[in-house]
């Protein structure tokens, strides 16, 4: 049976990596706050893209649940939500559906209250994956992938040259299993770096 | 007549970009606080390198000077220094002495008080070179080759493939010039990345 991952957040972001880990042969189900509330919006999404109940029907092998549902049956997680939500999203997940399990963090902890381009609102000698990890120290949070955009994250053949992603985290085994991931996307060993914990 | 630079600093970076400046066939003359008391020192620096005056010994047509007589007399400065120094070693140059020549900055604002590795004491919404930009209004500050160590921003062969050096400042005759500057030490102009302001 295919191992059962759970993509936290519907945005652009999750959609990206709920296809590409489709297409991997994974099974996967979205995470949402409210599955009615988020299959009523009929608006397109910020880039002009379908609204998400469109893009759920055109990928009918994808679930959508609620946080908790998403996390409780899945052995690993991707935080595909926005940095200001990301702890709010694992609550509502719930520590007991989170615990020992693999969290791939790409989420950037962004503040766009001065508009664009926005500031870190947690940087320097704080990280939001430090946050994320304090908050829920049984979760295995690996910071990765969260320096380019979503496309490039899942296939990174899509820019040519030599370009490299960074891991980052507690558990060196947590690591190893997100660094699975990255090379079914399509990552290089040698275009990996850990930068430690 | 060869055109004079100001490498403010004695340090590795300043000893690593006179060198280079020197080869190049610039006039270059290394800003100080104290000429004696920078002659005086006999303890080796901090890399295990010879003391700075041993170092000059060996680099004859290399000149020292005060950071304002260094400034005076060039036309282009270098910002070698530590970037808690950055601002207090400009105002010793003399705002006379920085008054519509070009800053290349590659001060990074590192924060030691908490051992290693430092933070950065200015970081995010604000920066070392905006900050000596504000403070300087009359300098044209570009900020450029904080991203990497001494020997490689001055000759970026020594890494091989392809890498990047980005540059930001506001005055784009400014910009135009400190490229001039990293094309001679050996960057390509497609990896040379300008940022904007």
């Amino acid at each position: 049976m295919a191992q059962k991952i759970a993509v936290l957040g519907t945005g652009i972001v999750g959609q990206t990596f709920a296809e590409r880990l489709t297409a991997l042969g994974y099974s996967v189900t979205i995470g949402t706050r409210n599955v009615a509330d988020t299959l009523a919006k009929t608006a397109p999404g910020p880039y002009g893209n379908p609204p998400f109940s469109d893009w759920l029907k055109a990928n009918e092998s994808i679930s959508l649940a609620t946080f908790a549902e998403a996390a409780q049956e899945a052995s690993v997680l991707f935080n595909c939500t926005k940095g200001d939500a990301s702890i709010e999203v694992l609550a509502l997940a719930g520590v007991e559906n989170l615990s020992g399990k693999l969290l791939i963090d790409m989420a950037n902890p962004l503040d766009f209250s001065n508009g664009f381009p926005p500031s870190l609102s947690v940087c320097n000698t704080n990280s939001l994956a430090e946050e994320i990890q304090r908050a829920f120290p049984t979760l295995n949070v690996v910071k990765t992938l969260n320096t380019m955009n979503a496309s490039l994250m899942v296939n990174p053949t899509l820019l040519s040259g030599e370009h490299t992603v960074f891991v980052s985290g507690n558990s060196s085994q947590a690591k190893e299993e997100a660094i699975e991931f990255l090379k079914a996307f399509g990552w290089k060993q040698a275009s990996i770096i850990d930068l430690g914990i």
